[in-house]
């Protein structure tokens, strides 16, 4: 017995192949009040994200999810146990991932949700690695980033499913790597760079800024955006038929790293600044 | 897309078929420090159970398990994560189930491991089911019961993966409901009795007890056995290839509850007395 695993920690999921010709996408993810939400966030809000991040984690595969199963450590101050089970169940059958089975503590500690969720890879393209970058190829992201703390959208926003599946629909082997947008898109685009073993390039001024986000800096490194970040060889599409843009923000290059370059602006010289640690990290 | 959800939460594990002919066995488990371990306890143990406990709900099923997710919230004073991470990498390769994925995150609280295992069911027999008792069927355990906490069993135990696989290859159909015993035989018989629609009769007299439990309320209460419970139509075997004793503790009958028959001792009359309660539920 035991399955071959295609894929093991490192990526968005893991692949694994129980059976031949059946890949499975696997993943794990912790929602921690205090750190990925404040104690006031209506309940129906904490269970979007607490599903919304992994269902995130299998559209970055190109994937799309098959079920969920959550697990909650619960402070015992925390009296909506079966309002929160049932707001996660509507997410995640929202987003066609049944809720098919739980565990629930309750602590001193910190409301902790742990979501997995079981999904299946793009059935032409396969899993769409974080390694898939090569050299030449443009760097793009869907939407706008940054500010999605301040905002509240990193409570609601939408994860990247239906855009996954047309990049790999439309794109096939074109398709370089692909990643969603975690940490902040300098740690996110270093993680392509290093685990494709390339250096790759942002130009600052490409880098599509939300409403709300003033500075390039604040786009690269906040975090908690969930759009996509996925390379391409030829021409990148400019829009997703869903009507999400895209915007090319890079090249891959030969070498190791992720910088941005930015250009000369009121008497400040243009820098290359090293941004591949400039996200935040929201799992330490 | 979405899967068939053929199983859905309340049993060991969900059963889903992501495609024709392949279905999944998923279960997902918390580990919390002074709940389900001290703060003493070595790292090598903690992590055995993290991963013990989730590859007994897999045997609870008749099943193998295929790779496991883990995700540590743990305590800022906790200095060695990796370490755990290590042991439980290992104690995952030794049943066969490959670490492929996890979280880490520091907080607050008390320590708590969540482990995540897919696995098969049996290829003939399917997933066996707490629903699949019947009136008539033979009640049975493995091994002996009790004391586990207190002797500190809980963390050494063998999941009985062999030995549910053996019970599925030999006795087909006549093997009826699974469970394994996390919460003390009363409250699983009792599960059993009430997934089956059926009443459950425990022998006191038959329980049989761990060289340190002098009383079958403990044997029915403690909890943390992790031995398997469940019913067979016609004969029982007395012992699995692995040398694992069985014994006959009970009959399913129609009706509802479970209840233990004691037999006149030193004055007490017989009774018979409403175990399906009687378990230390470490879930809340």
């Amino acid at each position: 017995m035991g399955s071959a695993v295609i894929v093991g920690p490192g990526d968005d999921c893991a692949v694994v192949r129980p059976v031949s010709g059946v890949d499975l996408l696997l993943t794990t993810d912790q929602l921690i009040e205090g750190r990925h939400y404040t104690p006031e966030t209506p309940i129906d809000l904490i269970a979007r994200k607490a599903i919304a991040r992994s269902v995130s984690d299998i559209a970055a595969m190109g994937g799309r999810p098959l079920c969920a199963l959550a697990a909650a450590s619960l402070n015992t101050s925390f009296d909506q146990a079966d309002e929160l089970f049932d707001a996660m169940a509507s997410w995640a059958t929202r987003w066609a991932c049944p809720l098919v089975g739980g565990d629930i503590a309750m602590t001193d500690g910190p409301t902790t949700l742990t979501v997995t969720i079981v999904g299946r890879p793009h059935n032409v393209r396969g899993p769409v690695l974080r390694a898939d970058a090569r050299p030449g190829d443009r760097v793009c992201v869907t939407g706008s980033l940054g500010g999605s703390l301040a905002s509240g959208r990193h409570l609601t926003f939408e994860p990247r499913l239906d855009e996954a599946t047309w990049l790999c629909d439309t794109l096939g082997d074109r398709l370089g790597a692909l990643i969603d947008l975690s940490d902040g898109l300098g740690r996110d685009a270093g993680r392509i760079a290093a685990a494709s073993n390339g250096h790759i390039t942002l130009d600052a001024a490409a880098i599509p800024l939300a409403d709300d986000v003033s500075d390039w800096r604040f786009a690269v490194g906040d975090g908690e955006d969930y759009e996509l970040c996925f390379t391409v060889r030829g021409e990148a599409p400019t829009q997703t038929p869903t009507g999400v843009p895209i915007a090319v923000v890079g090249v891959v290059e030969t070498g190791s790293g992720c910088l941005v370059q930015t250009s000369p602006a009121n008497g400040v010289p243009a820098e290359l600044i090293d941004v591949s640690n400039f996200g935040w990290d929201h799992h330490t």
